[in-house]
């Protein structure tokens, strides 16, 4: 099988899982224990904690684990601004274009900026929104998991506090932590990450906190995660995670490099007038959208499919819907809309399976457009 | 090491690990995604759900995955009644106490149902305050987590509903399922159970609801788990969870009547002049709470720990404070309070375990006493 969907989610990493191995068993104790065994496994979340921040550079700010990237986006998005004006683009991943949705079926006010082609935020449009109206909170994706479009999120949280100080601004990293380079910086208050993504394991999330911002809890109990999230926690999951993380940011330049090599082998590859190419070059390496325009994306995915070749249509979270929301948002019509596939890369990918890959889509798409033309 | 907190979590089931060890190689796939490797994912979460409701002989119910039992309760309590009085007990896990805090921070009426002194409610007092007040929302702990009580939730639902049909009726059974023959009635609307006190994983977690019930999601986003809890889906911890409950309910009335022998050999072994007790006959033979009267329980829990003997003193969960506050809620004077431990089984316990346990446990409490005499 050739897999390119790793923006949905990526297979474990076996180092890491057998690393993890002895939390479910030797070390399988609850965190909140007060004796040895419990003791050692809230150190080992502590170390993990710290993990994070030093891959992130980011010398401010705290972890709060949860269970998902869709968590961490709620419990950012409901519970460090209850009033005002929320602010976020039209190109969000629905765990935040939904939360908005119901912050307005509350009442609250929210308006969702403008993007560019490949799906960045429309910069001037979102500068000039904030200087004509009080806004209270910001939310912008950091990696478009749609396009891979890349927005400056430290530029941009900056530029926002330098024209209101007091926006608590929260960017989604899901779909950058462990792949783009980058250092979180103290402008942005709030930051989402997701396991799942890293070749980690799904039901972990991080939700990463300016140290002074205050947030209220989403989940409460019996006050894990300094009171801010309550639940027993995932002592195995976050130590996938972990190691995992650890394994991505030893060699976090060479697997962007690698990742551009590949994207490069689809975009130089796939045959320029079969597909409209919807991520540019400005995109994540790690995401390459296309559009098999006047065909079905649907329809190519499943063609691809019998040729065992994986790829995703938009994103796996709002599959069941025809076009996709966020590349709509890009500007494009129906017949671009209607073939979108997302082609997505992990650091297990390997060039032969792009190679391999490229080929089989290309004759894939050519024969399904001769047999229904 | 004899271990005797399973109340706090459990060792997970290794087979049951094994069994799912698929989902983190081969079947990996994002169960939203519309490939064959995600169509089959989603199935097997489908197989889990009905595993569940077979489990609990439940008719008329369905399963939302959560995180866990913590976020099983705040979703229950939080999402399907928005105004109105909320009732609840003094003996609830912080999970729900800590959520009925939370409303009356909202502005919501609350009120807390005095206990008996094996921390079960008392039911006279509940009826009484149902029928002269206009109650919406009622939440029950099943199982008391920290005295093993047992509350006939079935019948105090039927009750509650006598009263007032419109109540909507929740049970956190975290510390019954797997281990309390149950059959889930209809008049119980949502009911929350969690995974790692099955000797499953740590992160996964279930709201049971009645079918024809409306709620609104915790967690917004992609809409997984029909729209109720968004966040990719924790297939791995799902299929452990799965496959540690039949390996429960095959020989769950067994596994009981093994419990209650464990909890005989400690009732009947502890030195009666030594300890107090604080669960009774009719509590779950899952948990045998205890007070070495006189002395500090951390202190009796951490002699027994340097002899290898690993208690729980109160709940994991609220190890932090002094007291716990279900059990000074049970009516115990602080003497007793400042000696409590809580010895707990699973269905990995061996008689052998218990009969050297109990000798220890008799010895230590004894030295510790003349020492400090």
């Amino acid at each position: 099988m050739l897999y390119f969907d790793n923006a949905a989610t990526t297979i474990p990493s076996q180092t890491a899982l057998e690393k993890a191995d002895i939390f479910n068993s030797e070390k399988f104790f609850n965190p909140s224990a007060l004796y040895l065994g419990g003791l050692n496994c809230s150190k080992e979340i502590k170390l993990a904690k710290e993990n994070i921040l030093r891959n992130l550079r980011a010398t401010n700010h705290e972890v709060i684990f949860t269970s998902c990237g869709s968590e961490s986006d709620n419990m950012a998005i409901f519970c460090a601004v209850k009033r005002g004006t929320f602010l976020t683009t039209k190109g969000e991943h629905s765990a935040v274009y939904k939360s908005f949705l119901e912050l307005k079926n509350r009442g609250l006010s929210v308006e969702f900026i403008d993007l560019n082609a490949d799906g960045t935020v429309n910069e001037e449009k979102l500068y000039d929104y904030v200087k004509n109206n009080k806004v209270d909170f910001v939310s912008i994706v950091h990696v478009n998991n749609e396009t891979g479009g890349i927005n400056d999120v430290n530029k941009i949280a900056k530029t926002l506090k330098s024209i209101n100080k007091s926006i608590v601004f929260h960017a989604d990293g899901v779909q950058a932590y462990g792949k783009i380079p980058f250092t979180l910086s103290q402008d942005i208050d709030l930051y989402s990450i997701s396991a799942h993504k890293i070749n980690a394991l799904k039901g972990v999330g991080a939700l990463i906190k300016r140290k002074n911002l205050n947030i209220s809890p989403l989940i409460f109990g019996g006050g894990q995660e300094n009171g801010l999230r309550s639940g027993t926690e995932n002592v195995f999951g976050i130590k996938v995670f972990d190691f995992a993380g650890q394994e991505k940011y030893q060699n976090l330049n060479e697997n962007y490099k690698k990742a551009q090599l590949h994207k490069s082998l689809f975009v130089n590859g796939l045959n320029k007038d079969l597909f409209v190419f919807i991520s540019n070059d400005n995109c994540s390496p790690y995401i390459l959208t296309i559009s098999a325009k006047g065909l079905r994306g649907e329809v190519v995915m499943h063609a691809l499919e019998n040729q065992n070749v994986i790829v995703g249509n938009g994103s796996a979270c709002s599959s069941k819907n025809r076009f996709s929301r966020v590349i709509e948002n890009c500007g494009y019509n129906k017949d671009i809309l209607d073939g979108v596939i997302r082609i997505s890369f992990s650091t297990e990918t390997t060039i032969a399976e792009c190679k391999q890959a490229v080929e089989i889509i290309n004759n894939t798409v050519q024969k399904l457009k001769g047999i229904l033309k």
